[in-house]
C-alpha cells in the first residue's frame, strides 16, 4: 500500500504549477457562474468500479503477451485496486467475476477491501466458458439452451453468484450472456429468446429484495451470427418483463458501427431503466481499449446526456453502477486503468460545466450553430486542473501515472509476485 | 391495360419449357413430402403493395436522371400498378403518399383501382418536406418539434391523411418520421422523444377503431446525428405506449451496418408487434435498390423467420402489410418493381420449402452443420418454376419483364405520356 | 464588405478577456519550449479554400430547406467568401465548380476576388449530372463509359474546366468521379477502370505543365454497388499511372465505416502523393457536416500526421490544397463555414504543439501509455486563445460568429438578395 | 484412410437420384450452349488448400470448446486433410504454419502427403505470437518494429520458413503481419511502413527464384487502432516495391464493413497482382465462418470476377493460390471444411455458367435490369448436381458430409486419438 505521505511528497514537486493552472481555471469557471466547490464535490463523489479481471494482461484469440507482477490471488487483485484508488481516489469499488474470484473467506475478503476503502460493486456470473469440473457444457448456450438441464445449471450458477455477492455486501448482479448462434438456422431465434426470459425471471426471483439485476447486451462475439440479447431494445424488453429492479446495462463497446450511444443512454434514462455502465473505447468492434483513447468527444456527449438526464428526467432512474471494462493487451494494466479513470472524470467534468440554461434556450430557438458552440465550449475547456484538484483534496496524486512510475510500483510488484505471474481470468 | 389474351400469347412461347421445369421441380418437392398445391396457393396469395411514389425515376442529392413515360397523375400511377399487377399477379394494392397523391374524387379513384383489381394499402404521411403553401416549416422536425404549433400542424396533417385513407378503404397509417438532429446538442434527445410520443398518441386516438398505426424507424438520413425513432427498440417502445393497434414497421434499408434484421423480425413477431414491412436491398446505407439485388440469402433468412414465426408464435401477430420501398435511379421503374416482386416471391417460396421438422430436430441436437444443410437446401433449390406456375395460374406472365419488353409497353407509355413526364414525389 | 474598423470595434469588447487568456496560454506554451510567435505565424499562414457551391443551403434526396439571402451569382458567391475571409482571415481562396460558376468575364471575376484578398484554388469539373443543353447523358458514367463518344464529351468538359481555371489563375484540377454501378453485373469492373485511366491520361496530358491533377475517391453514393475510384488505393494507382503531377485527394467523408484515415494520409505523404484535402465531418456516411462537429479527436490525429509527415518525410510531398467540402442543410452556410474554419485551425494548432521529440522517444521505447499522454496533452490544451490571437493579428474577428451576428450580416444579405434567393449548385 | 470402395458403396444409395437430377441439369446447360464436359473438367481441377491449423477446434478470446479426436501431430493433420480430399476430391494440398507444424523429417512428411495425393501449398510464417523459447518479443511488432534486432529475428524466421517450405516442395510464402498499434501515437505510421517494406525486401531477396511472396492485408485485430498492412492498397504498394514475384493476398474476412471485395479482386487481376486467396465468411468482422454460410451471393460475385478476369485480362495474372482460412468454433472441423469446399465449388460452377457474351452485350447497352437477370439466372440455377458429378467422376463422395457421418469417421478418430486431443495452433 502506498503511504499517503509518499503521495504528498510526489505532489509537492508539481503543486505550484498546479495551483497556478487551477486558479486560472477557477476564475474562468466562476465567470461562467459556476460554483467550483460544487463541481469539485461532484467530481470527488464520482467513483468507478474496477473489475477483478482487469488487473492482468488481456489478449486476443491470436495470443496474449503477459505482464510482470500480475496479481495471483483475489487478495492481490484487491490490493491492486486499492493501489489505484489510493492514487486516483476514484476507484472506490471492485466488481468480482465468479468463478474466477470466489473468496475463500468472505469476512477476510471484505476486511481487506475495507482496509483499502473499497466496496463490492455488482457481481458477475460466467456462463460463456466451461470450467474445469463443470458437468454440462455451455458450448451451445446457457440461459437460452434447448436443454432444460443446462439452463438449470446456468440459473443455479447465477444464484450462487448472488449468494457470494451477498456475503460481500454487493447489491446487484450483472448478467452478460454470450448465448447466440454462429450460423443461420442454428437456433430458433424466437424460442431462444423466450427461454432466456424464462431463465432470467428465475434468477430475478432469487435475488434479495434490495438487489438489482443488470442485463447487458452485445451484438456479436463470441457468437458471429446472432446474440440472444443483441441490443438495448432486447435488453429493455427483458428487463421490463422481469420487473422493477431489472435494468439495462450499457457497455460502450457493444454496439454496431456508427451507433448513437448517447441516444440510447438518453432513452433508457427516460424510462428509468439505465442500471449499469461499462466504460471502454473502441474503433472497430468490442476493442476494449482505454476509455477516451479513440473517441473522447463521444464520451463527453454521453456524459452530457447522463448529467442532464439524471438531473431532469421525470422518471426516476436509480443511481447508475459505473465500471471500467477494458482489456490491457499492451499497456501496464494499472496505468491503463488510471488513464481510463482520468478520461472518465474529465468527460464528467466537461459535462458538468455545460451551460444547460443557454443550451436549452438555443435548442428552443432551433439554433444548431449556437448549440454546438455551447457544447464545444465545455469540451474544449481544459478541465484537467479541476480534476486534479478534486483528486488532491481527496488525498490522491496530482498525476497518478507519474507518481506510479516515480514510486516504481510496477518494479515492486514484479519483485513481490514475479515476472511470470498470471492473473486468473481470460 | 394489357389484355389477358396477350399475356397468354406471350406465355405460349415459353410454356413447354416451363412445364418441363415445373414438373421436375414438382417431383423433387413431392419427394420431400410437400404439397405443391398448397405451396402454389400460398405463393398466389402473397401480395405486395406498390407505393405511388415508386413509379417514376428516383434520384440522389447529386441529381436525378428522368425516365420517359412517367405517370403524371394519380390515375396514371394507379394504371402503372395495375399494369404490373396484370403481369405479375403479385402487386394487389397501392400505398398512397399524401400530399403527393391526394385524390380529387375518392370514388373515382377507388373505382379505377378496383378496375385493376387493386386495393388501397396503408396511407403515408409526409412531414419531412415543406409543401408549397405550408404555414410552418418542418426544417427542425414535426412531431418532435419544440414548438407546439408545429407539432399541432403535423398531427393535423396525419389526421387528414387518415381521412383520405378512409375515403379510399385503407385501414392503416404508416408514419415515417425523419425528425432528428444533425449536430450534437441541437436537440434534447429525451424531450424530443417525449414530445414525439405525445404527438403519436394524438394521431393514434384519431384513428378509426379498425385501423392500425405503423411506426417506422431509421437510424439516419436525412438527419445525420440523431433520428428520434432510430431503431426497432424505440419504435416498439412508442408502439407499446400508443396501444394495441400500434405496431413497428421494418424497412430493410433502415439499419446500421451488419444488423441482424431477421432477429429483429423474430423478436417483433414474438411480441405480436410486427405491423409492416418495406422491401428493398442495399449495400451501404438506405440505398433503396431492387429487392434481392445484393443480399438474396439475407432476404431468404428473413422470410424463414416470417414463415416460421407467423405459423408458430404464441402471440398472435396480425397479418403483415408488405410493401416495396425502393428508388429507381437507373432502371426502368416498372421493370425494377417486377424484379423486386419476383425476388420477394422466390424468397418466400424458398422459406416455404424449408423442412421445419428436420430443422427443429437439428436445432434440438445442436447440430449447426445440419441446420445449415437444411436451410441451404431450400435456398439452393431453384424455385423459379414454382413461382412462375403460381403466376401463370393467376393469369400473369411466365416471364413478366420479357413480356413487358416484348409488348413494348415502355414505348407505348412514352408515346402516351411523353419523354419528359415527371411523376410527382421526390 | 465589412469594414476593418467595424471588426476592431467588435473585438474591443472581448479584447481584455482575450488578452488574459492568451497570456496564460502563452506562458504554458513557453514553458513547454515552444515559440509562440512561430506558432502564430504557422496558424496565420494556414489558409483553406471555400468552394463556390457551399454558400447556399444544401439538402438531401428528401428535400432542401432554403436559407434567406443566398448568393445568386458568382460575384455574390465571391463576396460571401470575402466576407468569411474578412472575419476569419483563414479562407484565402475560392474553388470553382464548373458549369455552376462559369465566369462571364474572367478579368472582372479575378479583380473581384483580388479585392477580397482571394485567390482561385483548384477548379472542379462535373460529370455526375446532366446539364440542360448537354448532348449525351452521364446517367451511366462519364470517364468510364462504355461509349467512347460520352467519354470524349466528358474529357472535353474537363479540358474546358482547365481553360476556365487558367483564365482565373488556378493551378490545379480536381476530378471527383461518381462513375460506377448500382447493381452487380451492370459494369465490367476491370474494363471500366481501364477506360477511366485512359480518359484521365488525356485530361492530364491537356493540363499546363505547372498544373496538378487531384483524383478524388469515394466508396459509394450516388452509385450504390461500385464506384470506379472507390478508395485511396485505386486513386493512387491511377495517379501513379498518369504521372508526377497527378495526386490523390482525400475527402474526410469518403470512407467506409471505421477507416483509419490518418493512416491513409500518412501513407500518401510517404509516397509524396497527397495532393488535396476536403474537410467535413460525419457519423454515418458522406454526411458533409461541419468540420469537428462529430470527431474532433480524429481531426487532430489527422493533423498530427500531416504536420509530422510534411516536416519529416523523405519524399517531398508538395504543399497540400485544403478545402472545406460540407453541406449546410440546417445551419446558416456562412456560420457553418466559420465553425469549420475554426475547427480546422484548432486541430492544426493542437498538432503544432505536440511534443514530437518526446513522442518519438516514447515510440522508441514502445510506451503506448506515454505516447497517449503526450498526444492527449496537446489535444486537451485549450488552444482557442492562440487561434484567436492569430486571427486578431491578421485583422480578423476574435469571435467571428459573434461578430457576424452582432453586425447582423445575414439580415443585410436577406435585405439585399431576398428571402428566397437560391444559389446555383446542387 | 477411407477405402475408395466404401465411398462407392455409400454413393450407390444416392446414385439414381443423382443421375436424374444431373441429367435434368445437363439438359438445361446444354440448351444454354454450354459444354458440360468442359464444366466438369474445370470443376474437377479446382483444388483448394487446407491449412494445417484448421483441423482442430478454434476459439475466441472468451474461450474455446474443444472437439474430440483432434489431430495431435503433423502426420495426423495430413491424414485429416487426406480424409477430406478423399471424400471431396477438392482439397488437394495443405498449407503449413510454422512453427506450429515443423516437420521432423521432411522426406517422410512429403511421402505421407503424397500417399494422400496432397501437395504442399504456400507456407505461413508466424510473428504475431511469442513462442516458448523465443529470444525477443513480438509484443510491439515484428517486421515493423522500432528495434532492428527484433526485425532481424522476424526476417530470419521468415527465411527459415522458406527453407522448410523448400524441403517440402512449397513454392510460395504467405506473410500475414499483425504488426500495428492499438493506440493513437503508439507508432509513427509512416516509419513503421517504411521499416516493413525494408524487412519484406530482405525476405523477398532470400526466396528461391521460382517462389512467390504473398502479402496479406487486414484492417484490425489483434491491433485495434492501426495495422501496418491494413488494406489492399498498402499490400499492393509493398508488393510492387518488392518485385515481380510479390503479390497481394485477399482474405475475405479482412475488410471494413460494406467493402466491395469483388472490385478489389478485379483491380488486382487487372494489375496481374492477385497472388492468393483465403476463403471464409463473416457477418461482423473477421468472423472466420464457413464459406458461403452468410453471403453466398457475394461469393458468387467474387467468382464471377475471378472467372472473367482470369480469362480476359490483358495482364497475365498468375494462377491463384486458393486456401480456406476459417475457424471451427462449434462445428466439427472436418465437416466445416467440407461445407466450405462445397460452397466454393458451387460458386465457381455458378460463375462458369454465366452467359458472358450476353452479359457483355447487356453492359454495352447499359441495361442493368438485364445484367441482373443474366447474373442471377446463373446464381439461381441449382448447380449442386454438377458439382456432385464432378466429385463422383474423381472418385469422391456424392454427399461428403453424409458419407462422413455414415462411415462414423469422427467416432473412429476419437477412438484413435482420444476425446481430449488438442491440435497445435491457436
Amino acid at each position: 500500500m502506498i503511504d499517503k505521505e509518499k503521495i504528498r511528497e510526489v505532489n509537492a514537486q508539481r503543486l505550484k504549477a498546479h495551483e497556478t493552472e487551477f486558479l486560472a481555471l477557477q476564475e474562468t469557471l466562476v465567470q461562467k457562474g459556476l460554483s467550483v466547490d460544487d463541481l469539485l464535490h461532484h467530481i470527488q463523489d464520482f467513483q468507478v468500479a474496477v473489475p477483478s479481471w482487469a488487473l492482468g494482461a488481456g489478449g486476443t484469440r491470436f495470443g496474449r503477451f503477459s505482464f510482470g507482477g500480475e496479481p495471483r490471488t483475489l487478495s492481490e487483485k484487491i490490493d491492486d485496486v486499492g493501489l489505484i484508488h489510493r492514487l486516483t481516489q476514484s476507484a472506490g469499488s471492485i466488481s468480482l467475476h465468479i468463478p474466477w474470484d470466489i473468496p475463500e473467506d468472505a469476512n477476510e475478503t471484505r476486511a481487506r477491501a475495507e482496509s483499502h476503502g473499497l466496496a463490492f460493486d455488482a457481481v458477475n456470473s460466467n456462463t460463456f466458458q466451461d470450467q474445469a469440473n463443470q458437468e454440462l457444457s455451455y458450448k451451445f448456450g446457457s440461459l437460452c439452451h434447448v436443454d432444460s438441464a443446462i439452463r438449470a445449471q446456468a440459473i443455479q450458477h447465477n444464484q450462487e453468484v448472488i449468494d457470494i455477492g451477498r456475503s460481500l455486501g454487493s447489491k446487484s448482479l450483472t448478467v452478460w450472456l454470450s448465448d447466440g448462434s454462429s450460423f443461420p438456422g442454428q437456433l430458433n431465434l424466437r424460442r431462444a429468446l423466450e427461454r432466456t426470459l424464462d431463465s432470467l425471471k428465475q434468477i430475478y426471483a432469487y435475488m434479495p429484495s434490495d438487489w438489482k439485476l443488470f442485463i447487458e447486451y452485445k451484438p456479436y462475439e463470441p457468437n458471429f451470427y446472432s446474440t440472444v440479447i443483441a441490443d438495448w431494445g432486447t435488453s429493455h424488453l427483458l428487463a421490463t418483463e422481469c420487473g422493477d429492479r431489472a435494468y439495462t446495462l450499457v457497455d460502450l463497446g457493444h454496439h454496431l458501427p456508427n451507433t448513437n450511444i448517447e441516444q440510447i443512454v438518453s432513452t433508457l434514462i427516460w424510462r428509468g431503466k439505465l442500471g449499469g455502465f461499462h466504460f471502454n473505447d473502441s474503433k472497430y468492434g468490442d476493442d476494449d481499449l482505454t476509455v477516451g483513447a479513440i473517441k473522447p468527444y463521444q464520451l463527453f456527449l454521453i456524459f452530457n446526456e447522463l448529467v442532464e438526464g439524471m438531473t431532469n428526467s421525470a422518471n426516476s432512474n436509480p443511481p447508475i453502477a459505473w465500471m471500467i471494462d477494458a482489456s490491457h493487451n499492451i499497456k501496464d494494466p494499472l496505468e491503463d486503468l488510471m488513464q481510463s479513470l482520468e478520461a472518465i472524470r474529465l468527460a464528467y467534468a466537461q459535462a458538468l460545466i455545460v451551460n444547460q440554461a443557454d443550451l436549452q434556450r438555443a435548442q428552443q430557438h432551433n439554433d444548431p450553430t449556437l448549440c454546438q458552440e455551447i457544447l464545444q465550449d465545455a469540451f474544449r475547456t481544459d478541465v484537467r486542473p479541476l480534476v486534479r484538484e478534486a483528486r488532491r483534496r481527496s488525498g490522491g496524486a496530482l498525476h497518478p501515472i507519474e507518481a506510479f512510475r516515480h514510486l516504481k510500483i510496477r518494479h515492486k510488484l514484479i519483485a513481490q509476485r514475479g515476472l511470470h505471474a498470471i492473473a486468473s481470468g481470460l
